[in-house]
C-alpha cells in the first residue's frame, strides 16, 4: 500500500491565488489603500507593486509574506512603490536572509540604495536589481513552474503591465489504465513527460493512453496604470484572469485621457478583446466612495466583473 | 459694552499641545507604530518625524495635518522617515498650494527630490529644505510666537533632538487695575509691552501697576533617538515636557548602549537632572507587548513620567 501511495502521488491542488492588498488609486481613501497584491503560484510567492502601508496589509490578511522572493513594481509613481522600502527594512530587523529580486524601472534601484546608504543600513540577505524596460513582451523571470513576463503599458511615465503564467504540468499517470501494463517504475517519469515506453512484457505503451492531459496552464494579467491600449491584447490573451485598472467611470473619460488612466468600461473592453475568463478592476479614484457603479459599468461589456476588494483572495 | 470687550478682549487660549502618531521603534508591531509628533504651538503646526503611514495617523487622530508648513526630522533611519514622501505627494495630489519648510539631515533632500523626479512630479506649492546639523544647539526656525532649536543627540548616524519654545506674551491689562486711570486707547499697546505711560490727566503709570505678567514661555523638547547623553542637559533644561526614548528596560542596558538607545531608567535620569516637569517615554522595542514595565521603571526615578501611548494629546 506504501508502495502505491509512492507510485501514484496524491497530487496536491497548486495553487494560484491573488490577494488585494490595496485598490485606491493615488492616496489612501475610504479605508481603500495604494495599489499592491501579493501572488501565490505554486512554490512561490511573489508581490506586484508596494504602496505605502503594504507590509501592514501583508500582516493584516495573513499572507506569507516572509515567503516573497521576488517583487515586480509597475512604475515610479508613489502609490505602486513607497512602501517598498520599509519593507526591505523591516524584512531586514526580522533578519531575512532569504535573498530577494526587486523587478522595477532601472531609477528604483538607485532610490532604495540612496535611502539604505544614508541609514548606514547594510543588508543582511542580498538584494537584486533588475531592471525592467517598457518596450517590448519580455521574459524577466522563470522557475521550475512559473514564468513572469513584462509588457509595456501606456501610462505618463515608463510602466509595465506583468503576465504570471504557470509552466505546463506533467501529463497525469491514469491508474486504472497503467494497470494493464508491467511497467518499469523509472518509465513513469517518462510517461508524466508524455513520452511513449515499453512495457516489460515487450509490449509498446503510449503515453497517451495511460495518462491524462494536465490541465492547461493558467495565466493572470496586471495591467496598471494604463490608458486604454489594445496593443497589449496579444501579451494577455485568453488570460483566465486579468487585474486591469478602472479608476474612472467612462462618463469621466475626458479626465482618465488627461491623467492617463482607463475608466471601467474600458477596462472591460480589454478584458473582453482578450477573451479573459475573468476580470477585476481596482485603482479606484477616491472621488468614488460607492464602487458599484464601477462594477455595473463594466459587467454591462464583461459580466464575468469583480472589484477589487482588498483582503479578497482571487484564486485562479 | 462691546466697546468694553474691545478694550479688554478675552484672551484666546494658546494651545501648546504634542499629539503622539507613533511609540514603536523601527518597526509596527503591537498596533503601534514609528515615530511621528504633531505639535500645535499657537498657531502654528509642526509635524516632528514621520514613519511610514503617518499620514494615515493624521487622519485618524482628526489633527489639522494639512496646517502643518513646518516638518522636522531628526534622523534618516526609516522609522523617523519614510512616511516623508508619501505626505508630500498627498499634499499635492490634494492640491495644496502654501508653502512648506522641510528640516532635516542634508540628504533628505536628495532622498525626496530624486523620487519625485522618478515619478515626473512637479510640486503645486513651494517646498524647501533646511539641513540641520548635529554639531551645535542652533535656532533653526522662529516665527512671532515661537521658536525651534536643533541640538545634537548621540546616536548611529547624525541626529538631532527639537526644543519647541513659546516665545514670551505680551503683558495682561488687569482690568480692575487699569479702570482707575483714564488712559489713551492706544497706550494699552504700550503697557502689554511692559512700557510705563502718561495717563490724560498727567499722571504716570508704571506698567507693572495696571497688567500682569505673561505667563512663563512654555517648552517641549523631542529627544529621540539617543543614548544616554547628560550633554544635551543645558539645551532641554527647565522644560515643561520632555519626550525622550526609552527603547529598552534597563536590564537591556548592553543592548540599548550597542544600539545607541536608552533605557527607560535613563530616560528618566535625564528628565530628572534636567528639571524638567513631565516627561513622555516611547519608541518602544517590540520585544514589549506590555508597557508598564517601562513606565514604572521610569517612575521609580521620575514620576511625572507618561507613555507616548497613540493618539494621546499632552497639554503643555
Amino acid at each position: 500500500m506504501l508502495r502505491a501511495i509512492a507510485h501514484f502521488p496524491i497530487i496536491p491542488h497548486l495553487d494560484f491565488n491573488v490577494t488585494i492588498l490595496g485598490s485606491n488609486s493615488a492616496i489612501s481613501d475610504h479605508g481603500r489603500h495604494p495599489t499592491a497584491q501579493f501572488i501565490q503560484l505554486h512554490h512561490s510567492y511573489f508581490l506586484i507593486d508596494c504602496g505605502e502601508g503594504t507590509q501592514q496589509r501583508m500582516l493584516q490578511y495573513k499572507v506569507k509574506w516572509f515567503a516573497v522572493n521576488h517583487i515586480f513594481i509597475s512604475h515610479l509613481h508613489g502609490d505602486h512603490y513607497f512602501g517598498l522600502i520599509g519593507l526591505l527594512t523591516t524584512y531586514n530587523l526580522l533578519k531575512r536572509t532569504q535573498p530577494l529580486t526587486i523587478f522595477g524601472p532601472p531609477l528604483l534601484q538607485q532610490i532604495i540604495q540612496l535611502q539604505l546608504d544614508a541609514s548606514g543600513t547594510k543588508l543582511n540577505y542580498e538584494l537584486t536589481f533588475a531592471a525592467t524596460s517598457d518596450d517590448d513582451f519580455r521574459l524577466i523571470f522563470e522557475n521550475e513552474q512559473t514564468e513572469v513576463y513584462s509588457f509595456p503599458l501606456k501610462h505618463k511615465i515608463p510602466t509595465t503591465g506583468f503576465l504570471v503564467k504557470e509552466k505546463p504540468g506533467e501529463r497525469k499517470l491514469n491508474k486504472s489504465k497503467l494497470s494493464q501494463y508491467d511497467i518499469e517504475k523509472e518509465d513513469y517519469k517518462l510517461l508524466k513527460q508524455g513520452i511513449d515506453i515499453t512495457a516489460k512484457n515487450g509490449l509498446s505503451v503510449k503515453a497517451a493512453d495511460v495518462t491524462d492531459a494536465p490541465h492547461a496552464p493558467r495565466k493572470y494579467a496586471f495591467c496598471s496604470d494604463t490608458i486604454y491600449n489594445e496593443d497589449m491584447l496579444p501579451y494577455i490573451a485568453d488570460a483566465d484572469l486579468i487585474y486591469h485598472e478602472a479608476t474612472y467611470l467612462h462618463e469621466s473619460e475626458e479626465r482618465a485621457q488627461e491623467t492617463r488612466h482607463s475608466t471601467a468600461l474600458q477596462a472591460a473592453q480589454i478584458a473582453q478583446k482578450a477573451n479573459a475568463k475573468r476580470l477585476i478592476i481596482g485603482h479606484f479614484s477616491s472621488r468614488y466612495h460607492q464602487l458599484s457603479p464601477l462594477l455595473e459599468e463594466a459587467q454591462l461589456i464583461f459580466p464575468n466583473t469583480e472589484l477589487a476588494l482588498e483582503g479578497t483572495v482571487f484564486k485562479l
